[in-house]
């Protein structure tokens, strides 16, 4: 790597996740790509059920993504599931991947309350950690509230959260769309705080004055972090089957420069013109789209592989 | 260990999770010890704040709880925090305990959909794997039924799973009572849910009969498993302080025979008196109240840990 190259990703790491990820998306676009090692497709790329079997595969994805893409989503499960070594290669493969320049949302999906928060924030978020990533989802079953700790520790290290809201799941609907006394749904609560987060972090970010420039960091035609137009660190996981939900249940996703983490394209679920008409005005600024089974069923081939990514890349636009 | 020990515990592994619970709350009284090796006890206890310092931490309390508490709740938020050798940690407790004979309930609130749901479950209730437990904590925020892969797991390796329903922190209430078209609470549906989980598991076993009883297996007086009282494997997390909110919201706790596992007992949180009178009819078959500060604060001294158990397993009764 060229002390440049160096120079611009210790710039990069000065700046909060969503300008980070604003500008990955404007380079690269608005595929992310989901390592979902899931033992069927182990089996199908010819690989083993094991570390060596999760490593191999890991290797093959990220070579694929080099230079493609902005965005990786590794899910933890189909690590954590072998165990200490499984969670050894996450620990590698994420490492790797940052350092390459692409930014990692560990799909986590943890929640819990107080400490017990902190600690999974700490874990995940906090650069000197085993599995720092730049972004982790969190599950809010615990109210909004109780991810305070992982909002401070997303404040503290730069980095963002995705909160579930209003997932693509038929059976998430029974809580998501729940209501309180007001008639306003739990997605809708979840929203209506994620966005409030953002807007006091802007506002704190105008005060302070952001010290790096998304243009000096990416090297790229751009504007000081902080800026209106960044996106904010705090996000939703919206599924892309579910976001025209949003509307119909008096969900604003355009508020608080959410970005918005949209599973379910490809395959058999949404396409590229669901998810326009789905997220309407919110697609072309705050939507990233992950693609796991729809890329990876293309391979073990890297020219399969890649040609799979940049396929999805054209057609998200 | 005597050869009569090994086999018993093998035939202990014979049973669903519920009649190990149900014989272990017989035996040895309704107290959970908490493994929560948080940065300020870890300080207070004079250890290091690293894999070094999380390993003593559990010596300790393991060595206080042997033969005293029939189960223990590893929080394992402040392993994952210290990442791959902090969950090595983890993996070599839990082994240690249940070896034992403690039953072990991994808090780790997981929680996602189909193979992902699936990977969680194998990662924690497959007994081959290295954090192998005897049940596990998941969180419903993707709709009770993104849980059957984790249900289905638990029954092929008779393992259990307590669902977050009505937790004790005040923020949750904002999703966990919300409420559907019929006016039923998120909470209400969960609970209902798992209770129909045991009410067909238990269907399910009276048919098959089960091949090794309760009796047998632990060399005390007893009953076959399978028989009508006892525990279902499936169990909600209600905590100590909201469980008088479940009769409000008509959320009926007593069917399904499910074990209820209740936080919040002790220090700032609610008294045995308290939790007798919020669990009511429920309190003496179906509570297992977990404590994590209020013993630990005792430590590290063993006689004073010790002292601090038996102290809560008269005071829970």
């Amino acid at each position: 790597m060229t002390s440049d190259a160096v120079s611009g990703q210790q710039r990069r790491a000065e700046l909060p996740f969503g300008a980070r990820l604003g500008a990955a998306m404007q380079a690269r676009g608005r595929l992310c790509v989901g390592l979902d090692p899931h033992p069927e497709i182990l089996s199908e790329w010819g690989l083993t059920q094991d570390a060596a079997g999760l490593r191999e595969f890991c290797a093959r994805v990220l070579a694929a993504c080099a230079d493609r893409v902005g965005v990786i989503k590794p899910q933890v499960a189909f690590f954590e599931r072998f165990g200490v070594a499984g969670l050894q290669v996450l620990s590698e493969v994420q490492a790797q991947a940052r350092e390459s320049g692409l930014l990692v949302i560990a799909d986590a999906k943890r929640g819990d309350i107080g400490s017990t928060m902190a600690g999974y924030a700490d874990a995940w978020l906090n650069p000197a950690g085993d599995f720092a990533a730049d972004a982790l989802t969190v599950s809010p079953y615990l109210g909004f509230g109780s991810l305070q700790p992982a909002l401070d520790a997303a404040q503290e290290h730069r980095a963002g959260l995705f909160v579930l809201a209003l997932t693509s799941n038929p059976e998430g609907r029974e809580v998501q769309l729940a209501t309180d006394a007001q008639g306003v749904t739990v997605a809708g609560r979840i929203a209506a705080a994620a966005a409030a987060a953002n807007v006091s972090a802007a506002a704190a970010a105008n005060v302070s004055a952001a010290a790096v420039s998304v243009t000096e960091a990416y090297g790229t035609p751009g504007r000081p972090a902080g800026a209106a137009e960044d996106l904010g660190s705090i996000g939703l996981v919206v599924g892309a089957t579910t976001a025209g939900l949003a509307g119909a249940h008096g969900i604003d996703l355009s508020v608080g420069s959410m970005p918005l983490l949209a599973p379910g394209y490809g395959a058999q679920g949404a396409s590229a013109e669901d998810l326009r008409r789905g997220f309407g005005t919110c697609y072309s600024r705050q939507v990233l789209v992950n693609s796991s089974r729809g890329i990876l069923a293309a391979g073990p081939r890297p020219e399969s592989l890649t040609r799979a990514i940049d396929q999805a890349l054209e057609d998200l636009g």
